[in-house]
């Protein structure tokens, strides 16, 4: 027994099966807006609504006229009959389709580096690699329209497609585009969190003081564990206190009810995450170091002790000096 | 050898230490701000700051009177000597902190919600149960100050206990209360998007229908892969498509960059999100399942059909009939 | 600057460039021995060495009667020139090369079924359906050469594959292969252990009694969380105790030193485990339920025994009886 | 409405309930044999049967003599009324229950050493260090009773804990036990496979090599990634070939059908395991890298030629020579 065949309300029909007062609550897709078509083979198409623009799929040709002023929720069908919802994009889907140059930043991670960096409309944020502007798009949503993000990058091609993706997803009114590097520092002096993607990380963390607020959030994103022990070796040198480092792994289930397990294949690592906070210069962190961390300290500073003892007793020695013990290991 | 004993600024002698020009554009605690105080045993106190207040710790007695004037990220000693950072309490940090009536919301899970609910300033936001507050607190962070949470809860001392914590997050602005049940459906029409953290989600759809705007943002979180199920079936049969069921894991390190590993124990389980976008009340769904939902009900029928047709061939035969081959297994 | 050329080692030169009292105490590959050939383009061949094959690669033809007396760990040269590695395959190679009608299972989950099912030389085990020999082989692996697995398959087709995946792993003397279901019944009595890889495990618990000695171990594997929920419910009701389910992630990472960190990639679900202990059928398995089972139970009950009070109560009031208060909830 | 009471069976009312035929075929607790009792509150205790023991609980006391004889699966009363469970302890429960001089191997990471290293009867196997003796008893199990496991151990409080375990366990004819340490080398020559788990295995590659069989299974567990970054150059540069690293993490589930969910807490760490395969003295290693590694060696080459000729010309024109164009990196 096939499925029943769908009434497909698409622009007109729908408005006028509607009373104006429902229709007026609707939230309707206008030319400029993004808008996400979801056809019913699930493919995702995020597109940017122009009167005479079409949308060719290989499940047919879809004409932005008939999208736009239709509402959110409703659907639209190709020549070929093929449905497709159409929907606003979520913040993720319209990250998940910019153009990329790079690496993209996952939902997962976004989202945890914004709740950790504490943003919220007004906050203001320095992030260097601009990257294809994936992370500054969200961090952008999260502070806009009072805040701003500032965002700094080398390279040249990475600065247009970040430029353009930024435009597209409608967030470039909330973010200053740097075209440079962060080894001359930043610009920015006392802002409220500053996130690193940047290939060595640990190398920046005088930039950082200068463009972070005391207290202020830092937060960086760093594909190995090598970075990882760089970073925070960098970190306790430089003045930053409440140190952690994170990952997250995301795991999707197939939605079938009857038969609900996981899907068979997930993504094994994105990148560490590495969250401080900057305290005053004239503090030292150490005194906030966990409790590892002063275990292992203590024990590599008696092994020196113990080192320098045993050297300069060998140096008496050899210089004729008496015999003693050596000091015996903690 | 000890560690080298660290001048400590509390807010007058630090004011003096700096031009006026530089305090300036430093943030500085005053009263009525929440306030935290990382101890160097790495215990965190969130406190409200008063004129007069006074924190009690086992290190020692800090005074409200101190930390007001006093920079974020200088430290500050009790009477024993022992120095605690002045923080800003990060967004997680606030919800750690509230006062539980029950389970609060994990910042992994918090954060991922906001992200798939797409939130930012402005966004109007449907939330059943309230809880102790804690994701309340974390949701209107991200629609503050124009945007608003609707929020339901049926019993007194949760809705008193969140009352509580909101308003000492400096979150009750954003948040509108309602104590009650939503069997009899939300006060609300057209909201942006609906999170449920309920025991039996699957029994509101209804309701939830009533309130989110066509292509709004639904979202669920339970404990158990039974109600996963449940709400599945609830959903498809409600109008609902783009159906997601993921969960996160949080992996910490310690913070040791020479002896760098993952912390000894995990949280194993929060809870299952269940995301979807609600579409218009005509449209069916199932236009767009996930190809493992649609293979599963199409083999489902094909058992039922040949189910039927065996049972009808057989009641032929016992009423004298023909006997026929049984139809072939698709 | 080119890697160097390195000397490679085949059979013959490998031979005299070797006193023969080393040359002994090495293992060399044989005729019939499975090897496994590593390409360096890290392809992995396993190959029964026959004295006139070939395998026929993209980096060229290696022929068998050249690998035959080379000792293992040593080299062999395409006409290519390109060298390949002779190893003994581990059990995990032999397994992930075998031919597939089915599903293979993975070695973390082979290696945890044998640990947790305390399986060593001289076991006795069922395992039902073969499928396609893999983890017959593993567990064959496990118990020879004294012990003996009884493996139950009901499709011709997978039995075929699977004698012929045994017979080439070399474990075929060590496994007695039924065609045939096992709703009839299992032909052994008293075995050590039971596994179940079937879709309905849940269906079969007497046949399992009826095989497995009181105190043996039970596993089984399914996919699905609804069919842990049916195997839990059946297991608690058929006599068995001490039940858990478990699962095993497997996170592989990218072996470079300076820049270590996980696959992007990994497999997120291959199967949940359940294991279970059979005891005496004389015995009530209730009283060895897990706390949150027996809390659960408890408050199903009182759930149950309100809702009779309360139909009690309005069918003597609807009889014109007096009317009670009704009972609290606990 | 209470569970219903159930008769319990202990050894003499069981024997009499039964056929003689029948009570043959089922496996009895004998004097001497390890079993686990199983209380109702799912404490378990694995003890050694003698014949005046006791086993004194919060629940009581259990004496040995009424377990002797007790078919396995049967259950016993304390003087209390409280019934326990009588098991043959699983290889894992052995394992759990030993006395702990060091932290005591993981049943998952046991389980898939065993299976990587493909230890079956008659396996010879070298392991340093032997801790308290738990992945010696569960490598014994699983080579015997025609294999060996020769350990190493240089403490002797970890040596004579570790002994008595083996011995408890019924492991100790299978062990070869030495109480010395690793760095004069093994005195073992051909071994089947080689397990460290040392502090730093990387310091002990030569002395592997002179141990283990050319082709032979070599394993390590380290807990910290600077461990396995130190450990892979040391096998790349020592003739390994086939290195892996990875790790596991189970995930347990509460086990009631009607609320199926992980549990809440999770073990996040335990150890990081590398693998690989030794390989003829003879041969370069480099030749079977990984992608990941070749790259990475290539593009350190590169920048080191590199970084030589700007060198150099820096020095002709310090020197007074014309100025070239500095490379262009690949």
């Amino acid at each position: 027994m096939p499925l029943p065949r769908q009434p497909i309300l698409n622009a007109n029909t729908y408005m006028t099966n509607k009373t104006n007062a429902e229709a007026q609550t609707m939230k309707v897709a206008r030319a400029g807006d993004l808008v996400m078509l979801l056809t019913s083979d699930l493919k995702r198409y995020v597109i940017k609504l122009t009167p005479d623009g079409t949308l060719h799929t290989h499940r047919g040709v879809y004409r932005h006229s008939e999208i736009i002023g239709a509402p959110f929720g409703s659907a639209l069908q190709s020549q070929t009959d093929a449905e497709a919802l159409i929907l606003e994009p979520s913040l993720p889907d319209v990250i998940a389709h910019l153009k990329r140059g790079t690496q993209i930043i996952y939902p997962k991670d976004a989202a945890y580096i914004i709740h950790r960096l504490s943003l919220r409309a007004g906050s203001r944020v320095v992030e260097a690699g601009t990257g294809s502007g994936g992370l500054t798009a969200a961090l952008a949503w999260s502070v806009a329209p009072t805040g701003r993000i500032y965002t700094y990058e080398l390279r040249e091609d990475n600065y247009r497609v970040a430029r353009n993706n930024l435009e597209r997803a409608g967030m470039l009114p909330y973010v200053e585009m740097h075209l440079q590097g962060i080894a001359e520092g930043f610009r920015q002096r006392n802002v409220d969190a500053l996130f690193l993607d940047v290939r060595e990380p640990h190398h920046y963390m005088a930039q950082v003081r200068g463009a972070l607020r005391s207290g202020g959030f830092f937060a960086a994103l760093v594909p190995t564990v090598n970075q990882v022990s760089d970073l925070l070796v960098a970190l306790e040198s430089s003045g930053f206190a409440d140190i952690a480092v994170e990952e997250l792994l995301l795991r999707a289930y197939k939605p079938v009810p009857e038969r609900l397990r996981p899907q068979d294949n997930m993504v094994g690592h994105t990148g560490y995450l590495i969250f401080a906070r900057l305290i005053h210069a004239a503090l030292d962190p150490r005194q906030w170091m966990t409790k590892e961390r002063r275990r292992f300290q203590a024990r590599r500073q008696a092994r020196q002790r113990i080192a320098e003892a045993d050297a300069a007793r060998e140096a008496r020695i050899a210089a004729g000096g008496k015999k003693y013990p050596p000091m015996p290991l903690p």
